[in-house]
């Protein structure tokens, strides 16, 4: 198979426990039962209870890839009447304005650079809103938002809160109460550490009410808050990583919970980028996620080398960005089954890597 | 984990081969490369090949379940100028019907019965259509339709030629250039064998030249083109099933390409339908697929409760129906990696079943 034996820092697929993985061997059971409905009831509990929902919340588990997350949100939270701030600062922000644009949503495209927006009061348009969508952590970039400040102008201004926390969901701070955000979007392929193709959609109260009539058959929330209700989704599930995803959430509980979760991405995330301190490597932005490191080359070398080195010469996976930041950046995440000594192999590797070149 | 050790008749998810699941069992490797291209681009070739479809024929890889597949080729094919003859022989069939609805595609809900539509010249309105709109396998009670005939009719009508073939690729006979079909959509989890999450569109150059211009982001069959030239998709595939699905293929053609697979289902499906001949339960449709069989009792016994007692008593998991059929009818699927030792698992247990009850 492609890519055995290569160490993995993407931001997505990432590295898998063992105990994941096993899960991945066993027969795919049967799914229309109660035994089924139980592990999509457990999930739906662990992850609400993880994000701090509001009581009342709901899960809603798409078999699909995050895009399908973010558009379908956007298909049904949102409607003529709305008009969107859509937070733009890199190439999932560009695309939440797409979906905006292609769906007639009234949107504002709001630009933002070198800001986590923790002084959105400051920044916004002033107009009105109904609704604001950031990705919390805007992946393209390694560039995290401050969500809590977000929550306070989103409050104060009554605003539905839509944070896509597909890339720092158990790596990075989410509390839907605190923060008062109404819709949550995760992917399975990104922290979560399981195989693409799961999304999950989490709502709270307010964004439960907000949910029309869409023109739409697999996108339509409210097929699947119906059928949620026992623990079944409208069509077929993607039920081996329902499995794993029950698994892995027993698996954060088991080790201290999310927040011990988010320390350790943490402190993984420190260890590395102090111990390359003394390389000739940058922070991108000063707004890094614990999930991922964004580095750019303050020696003049490509990035996009860096990377293709890395891969043929260490069989190590750091992720490359395409268009005009090829040869600036590259990301390396701190997402996944990983330890220090895991780590120490990318480390060492940049280190010869200098060396040498 | 639940249904462990379980023997699996149901018609998807359905048996895996170790191989198969092996790879599940594997990390997720990074994608964006042309080492990931390579795999799909072996994964469409063996597809169409198989189909025998017509030279520039493209697939569309979609990460979602077969409703996605099913929708997104009447978002993406249909327009207000069409007009669709949807067959409508059972719960498949009608879910075309909605989706037709929903999406504004004028139709004729051309509900059927009692026939495989080998004599659809007789049977279809008199009036002209754009397009023909047909589960090849309506898996609901396990009926399939003459798809040669449905193709003469098409061909001699002029219609685009859309076939749902999720549960009937590589079990029963499907070709795209002898009988005309314009688009296929196949799913992960039926005869392919693989887990639930990656759905198939094979379109051929008719139907790509229907493509249009859709109001959705995740379902634009252009975008998947136009990425699908490069092997790529436009948003994270199922990568885990593709690796699954390529090794699949790979798997059919050793074993002598898809005419044995059918040939295989065929053979199994006699089997099974010999061996349980003297017991009180008869065929529910004399048009039966090579892929599963349809039993009704016909000594007053609920075929739920058969279901229920196979599952109880014998760790045997066949399929039961909802709704006005739950009584009458339950499913058995010759699917997936089975052989006649396997077959004999169930036929045993039936008869055992009988001696008891």
């Amino acid at each position: 198979m492609i890519y055995e034996g290569y160490y993995i820092f993407t931001p997505g697929p990432v590295k898998m426990s063992k105990e994941i993985l096993e899960i991945g061997a066993k027969q795919t059971p049967y799914f229309r039962n109660s035994e089924f409905s139980d592990v999509t009831l457990y999930c739906e509990n662990s992850l609400l209870k993880m994000l701090n929902a509001p009581k009342g919340s709901k899960v809603i588990f798409l078999t699909a890839s995050g895009t399908a997350g973010m558009e379908s949100v956007v298909m049904n939270l949102l409607d003529n009447d709305d008009n969107a701030l859509v937070v733009n600062g890199g190439g999932f922000g560009a695309r939440f304005v797409d979906i905006c644009d292609l769906h007639g949503i009234d949107h504002f495209n709001f630009k933002v650079k070198n800001t986590n927006l923790s002084d959105i009061e400051k920044l916004a348009p002033k107009q009105k809103f109904s609704s604001l969508i950031v990705n919390a952590h805007e992946t393209s970039i390694g560039h995290l938002y401050d969500l809590e400040a977000i929550g306070k102008y989103c409050k104060k201004n009554s605003l539905l809160y839509i944070v896509d926390a597909i890339s720092m969901f158990v790596t990075d701070s989410l509390n839907m109460q605190k923060d008062a955000v109404d819709a949550v979007i995760i992917s399975s392929q990104k922290a979560l550490a399981l195989p693409p193709g799961l999304t999950m959609v989490v709502l709270s109260p307010k964004a439960l009410k907000k949910v029309k009539d869409v023109k739409n058959l697999y996108f339509n929330f409210k097929d699947y808050l119906r059928n949620g209700e026992r623990g079944q989704t409208p069509y077929t599930p993607a039920v081996t990583i329902m499995l794993q995803l029950e698994a892995r959430l027993k698996q954060i509980e088991r080790e201290g919970g999310v927040e011990k979760s988010i320390e350790k991405a943490q402190k993984l995330a420190e260890y590395f980028r102090q111990k390359i301190k003394t390389l000739p490597l940058k922070a991108y932005t000063p707004f890094m996620p614990n999930a991922m490191t964004t580095l750019t080359p303050t020696d003049g070398k490509s990035a996009f080398k860096i990377v293709e080195d890395l891969e043929k010469n260490y069989k190590i996976m750091v992720c490359p960005n395409g268009g005009e930041l090829k040869d600036t950046i590259f990301r390396v995440s701190h997402m996944g089954d990983m330890d220090e000594d895991y780590v120490d192999i990318l480390v060492d590797a940049l280190f010869d890597y200098y060396e040498n070149n």
